[in-house]
């Protein structure tokens, strides 16, 4: 049965590339999908919405876009997929929080959040059994591939749940370490595609997906069919980070993609840790840039990537004990704590620079995180400051 | 000339083994070494001293004393050697101020900075160029010697000087390294024995030691002919940790040697860093363990060791622009200091264990670094606090 809910979702995500502008995700924050979706086929949106639709809008009339959302939606059910949105009783709010409406993304003010989520396969992450992105090079090493794949096979014997992409080197050796174990009712593994559901991509991971589908979940906010274009790679990344509870990264060159799930990872406030490798390996520098700047944790094994970990929750109450003091900060205040140098102080126009934020807006975090215990005055700027709780966390030296 | 100030340090240091007994550091340093080995040799010191020199003192004569220690002179200078102590005026004063008298070592309050060393070769590591110590294990792998080999020739071109034992594995690999940069008119590099100077160990590296003598030096404190003994080797590791600026540990086991040099080099206040392997080599476990916890900083290659160290400076002034906050501490304090954890807060008695000191020092070290702005008090104990200044040492992300 397709429902109307569901094909104003399918027509969303056809008409607004994501991350969508501001203005969109306020109106269908505001007003709900469906309504959304009726105002925008029948041109009585806000201008603003209408002209960021109007691309792909174009001159159809409503019936057309309604049968072409009914149309994704037959052909991500042809391959065993469904959508879901905010508000639909399995959407994964807990998960997708921090990735709020109002958060600065590659310096424009987008809407990070997702209007909605094609899923192949019956379950979402689960956030109880803990959740691991596991990422890295393409190119990677047989070290790389052995290290990855150990890690997510122990991981997911422990219950938690490994996300990634489903490229080559290190996503498909996450996967596939994690298909080693697929006992237990938990998605052992969760793919999320920069290409529409039913497109898989590369197309040498083709079983390697089916396979993932079957036991875990593949996910995409792109319309069946999209193409798996380089930008959406990035843009695709957020997803991994916000699902993930700590995201590993195993192997990567100096500009690895991974990098930058890592950098998305650690501004929504999640944990980032690197595996080592050896100083003459090019697929371990990205890592180790990582480790001696402070930005990640070292991990060799899945008991190090545990241990950095919350207990693993038998629900999903949003404010654990146990969380780390940051786990609570808006997007914007996260961004900007992390901002903060790990040593010394920085200037404000330093640490603008470094989230990308208006110095107002990063004037207004800081009042905030210092009103929290989390950043300080100095001589020469701001420097982070250590709440008294924020040592608990399996971390002990 | 066999002056009666080289027979004092030299029966000084057949007499006593290291590390002193406190009181003995204390009476040598009070009178000097000249009439302490006068009023030892004449059983005039005080019983404290008597008693600690009794089992070498035996109940031999001034004379055959004095003609043992004239003895151990003539063997030394045999291969080159002579003796320096402090008040001399080419002792390393400087680099083994943090070897205080009142320290603690090894849960026993003895003196920690040598009576007295034999050096071959004619120049201490000069601190005006930088002190590298480049440690690790014995059972190095290819990877950790080809390491240690191209830190070692790249710290020497760029006229370090490199610091470390003479054993197998890394040790060696530091110091072959450093020999393939021969030029400049500082000493490239130096080894320090954990037995008589006249006694290379192990023998298969006679040859590399006198190549080190030639151009650089052969330090020890022990009597010529004293056998590298299994418990010198730590005692000895602490003269190469306050030697360096810097301890580089290239390659460790978990119960590697050379982590006993980092922990002993962190205590003195000084930089430890570690080289990453692959999370699958036994050789890294212990560089890794010590990147996880927080006690090293990463390094890959020389120019990360490099950004690690000050200014490479043009004097021996002791307290530069840019040095850490922590530099001016005393012992007892930098090791209390150390013993604060990186992440929460500890109590006085965890912090009393990890540093290995009665509570009341402790307590009066914590005030202290409290009134430095070292260390904060917290609800359930005590936290490292961050000085507005402890950025700036080339160490920005």
């Amino acid at each position: 049965m397709m429902s109307r809910h569901r094909e104003a979702l399918a027509g969303l995500l056809r008409l607004f590339e994501p991350p969508v502008p501001r203005a969109v995700g306020a109106f269908v924050d505001g007003v709900g999908a469906d309504d959304a979706w009726s105002a925008i086929i029948a041109r009585a949106a806000p201008a603003e919405v209408l002209t960021a639709a109007g691309p792909r809008l174009g001159d159809e009339d409503a019936a057309d876009l309604r049968d072409r959302a009914v149309d994704d939606l037959r052909r991500a059910a042809d391959v065993g997929a469904d959508i879901r949105g905010p508000g639909d009783d399995d959407w994964p709010a807990d998960a997708l929080a921090p990735l709020d409406w109002v958060v600065p993304y590659d310096k424009c003010r987008q809407a990070w959040r997702p209007l909605a989520l094609y899923r192949r396969g019956g379950r979402w992450p689960s956030r109880s059994a803990g959740v691991v992105a596991i990422v890295g090079s393409r190119a990677a090493t047989p070290y790389g591939v052995r290290t990855a794949c150990e890690i997510a096979s122990d991981a997911a014997r422990d219950g938690a749940c490994i996300i990634s992409g489903a490229a080559f080197g290190i996503d498909a050796a996450a996967h596939r370490g994690a298909l080693q174990r697929t006992w237990g009712d938990t998605a052992p593994t969760v793919a999320v595609l920069a290409g529409g559901v039913d497109r898989p991509y590369p197309v040498a991971h083709r079983a390697l997906i089916e396979d993932v589908a079957e036991v875990g979940a593949v996910v995409s906010e792109y319309a069946p069919g999209a193409a798996p274009a380089r930008h959406r790679f990035l843009v695709r990344n957020r997803l991994i980070a916000a699902f993930a509870e700590i995201t590993v990264v195993v192997e990567a060159g100096r500009r690895s993609g991974s990098l930058n799930t890592a950098a998305t990872a650690a501004g929504l406030g999640r944990t980032v840790a690197a595996v080592p490798g050896p100083v003459t390996s090019a697929m371990s520098v990205g890592c180790h840039d990582l480790l001696r700047n402070g930005r990640a944790d070292l991990v060799t094994a899945w008991a190090d990537v545990r241990a950095l970990m919350g207990p693993m929750r038998v629900d999903d109450a949003p404010h654990r004990p146990g969380e780390r003091a940051t786990d609570g900060l808006d997007l914007v205040a996260a961004r900007v704590h992390e901002a903060l140098p790990s040593r010394g102080s920085a200037t404000l126009e330093a640490i603008a620079r470094e989230a990308a934020l208006p110095a107002p807006d990063v004037l207004g975090a800081l009042a905030a995180l210092h009103a929290d215990g989390l950043a300080r005055r100095t001589e020469s700027g701001w420097a982070r400051a250590r709440p008294l709780d924020a040592g608990g966390r399996g971390r002990a030296a």
